[in-house]
């Protein structure tokens, strides 16, 4: 049909937050840049190379902002995911995992035409499916061993097989041994501070012994690659990863600001969804624009904030597709009131990586007005 | 740069379902035809209107087959929900929420220069927003006043209540009155079919009293809307809804499939997501390449199916954001064994929405050959 309309956009720079059009993911443009300078600033003054995973923001303008700032390059967690931010000019990207298949061995093989990649194995099913994509681009790739340190995901469990898998790569010369990949999930959400450090201790135990171990039979690995947000401080410490791949960092998600901090290195909330009260019921409940579709919940309903600090009197209860539930929270003031319509209320939701993957643009925000509109340009490429 | 690879699509007619390249959305085009036609049948049977709801599927491609069966038109959550269905030639909408604000109200109008439009409204101050807009743009809606009839949500308590939002739409010749929409999302998960029926009568009585205070008022209500995929068999018979809007029934998510069916009208299984086994550890696991970013878990983990049936020797266990860990199921025969790397498994999603709401497109498949891939042009559309 002629003359249809279209969708205006969600903000314009110059507009003030609470203008948006909402649901919206913004991004606190202040909270942002100083996570960034904290976590390359102390990976910097530890002598340890910071390669942040793009799986937590999915946007070529923070993967640029991480470069600038000294990223030796980012972790993808999908072939397909890298190629925007390749497209960005990207060209030093790690895909953290195993890919299987020469669907996404082939995509892989083009990319490593265009820059330095690398990526994971575990089998040597996952090695021939590489050989046989690079020799038929005419390309070569970086290889990383995933062992297991105990998160009992994927990754091979010791040295003699890691031993194994370098024989299954010796006869591909285009694919190079770069060293190991070691990453512990599980520890990145331990609660406790003490408790974490010890977790991430073993961690960083068992990746040394097999790191020494393949010293003792004449392997070298030229880089130790893992750790997380959760475990960034003690993984620096540690003296055993010559590379950190943490990503939650830029935004803290709820469940990560549910970890006790330590004092040397915090974070600050980032990322809100901002929501708009559009129903106010009776009983004691107001009801927001943002549910499930808005907001990844598999770590924990989003936090309510409001006049920059998390909200004492508000609760979001429920979460359906399209709605969010609101109460006032336990232990509100008495005499406190619900938000009235149209009334915007900012969310920090439990788990940024999902969130951000419902999303297509980050609303970015100083001091209160629309910076810009930046795309999640990785959204959705899970393959 | 120059000769930057792109991403191939995920499959191509005539393709192979195993070949399809993973983490995928699949629709089994048999399955999904049979429930469009039984819902359609059983409403066409009961006299009563059928709109199916869109914010289950996203899909325009899905749209137009319903409206083909007879479907009167659809619903769609959200009003920027409902823009790539008018571009796909779908002139019938009703929205079936409240919205706040001139951002909302002003593109609702114009849409509804180009079709038959309705929305709900709760409160005056929506009403003012849609009176506002609609004088600005030249166009009429449709108003429905939403009663709240258990489930706690939007709408409005009591007959009362709707009649003073009628004295805040008569002076607002371009908002007609069309009737109530009655919804009760909680009726639908009730698992036992006698609770459920109990549970549907329930909300079918708070609604037929609604109507009958109205009509004692001298308000006619012209339709009465409500009604889901769970609820559907009752709400037909009750007499009460001139028009029912169930979503899920084109898919029958894991949670749907767990409600005890009646013998009367009974749907399947249509929607999976194809996924791979990337790594074979040790311990028991095997892991695939589908995790949060590709299902939505908020209604629980997928269902492993495996030839066609739901598998009784394999469980996904957990989901990581790009990972799911398989293990043999509790009561798997003795001498089960888990898939090897490179198997492709379906899984069937707890919850269908918010699954829908992760992909771009859907791989539609025959007899396990690809037929089409039909683009998910509502994905991520909340405002």
């Amino acid at each position: 049909m002629a003359d249809l309309p279209t969708l205006p956009p969600a903000a314009r720079p110059g507009d003030a937050l609470t203008a948006i059009d909402t649901p919206a993911l913004v991004l606190d443009l202040d909270a942002f840049e100083r996570n960034l300078d904290a976590m390359q600033a102390a990976a910097t003054a530890a002598g340890v190379a910071l390669r942040p995973h793009a799986k937590a923001h999915k946007t070529p303008a923070i993967a640029l902002a991480q470069v600038q700032r000294g990223a030796v390059g980012i972790c993808c967690q999908k072939v397909s995911e890298a190629l925007p931010f390749l497209q960005a000019g990207i060209t030093d990207i790690h895909i953290s995992n195993q890919t299987v298949g020469p669907a996404k061995a082939t995509l892989l093989a083009r990319m490593a035409r265009h820059g330095r990649f690398s990526v994971c194995v575990d089998h040597a099913q996952q090695v021939a499916d590489l050989a046989a994509a690079t020799a038929a681009e005419g390309s070569t790739l970086r290889i990383f061993i995933e062992i297991d340190i105990g998160q009992g995901r994927c990754g091979v469990a010791d040295a003699p097989a890691v031993l194994r898998l370098l024989e299954a790569l010796a006869p591909h010369p285009q694919l190079h041994f770069a060293g190991l990949q070691a990453y512990q999930g599980g520890v990145q959400h331990v609660r406790g501070h003490a408790q974490r450090r010890d977790a991430a201790a073993r961690a960083a135990e068992r990746t040394a012994a097999v790191v020494a171990a393949l010293a003792a039979a004449g392997v070298a690995c030229p880089v130790v690659t893992g750790g997380g947000s959760g475990s960034v401080e003690f993984d620096l410490a540690s003296g055993v990863y010559t590379e950190l791949q943490p990503g939650s960092h830029v935004f803290m998600d709820g469940d990560y600001g549910r970890n006790e901090a330590g004092t040397a290195l915090r974070f600050e909330h980032s990322l809100f969804i901002a929501s708009t009260v559009m129903s106010v019921g009776g009983g004691g409940r107001c009801i927001l624009d943002a549910g499930l579709k808005s907001l990844a919940v598999d770590s924990g309903l989003p936090a309510v904030w409001q006049d920059g600090a998390p909200s004492t009197t508000l609760a979001y209860t429920a979460a359906n597709d399209e709605h969010g539930i609101v109460r006032l929270a336990d232990g509100a003031a008495a005499g406190a009131t619900l938000p009235p319509l149209g009334s915007q209320l900012l969310l920090v939701p439990g788990h940024c990586d999902p969130t951000l993957n419902l999303h297509d643009q980050l609303v970015v925000v100083r001091g209160g007005v629309v910076q810009a509109l930046w795309p999640v340009a990785a959204r959705g490429l899970s393959r």
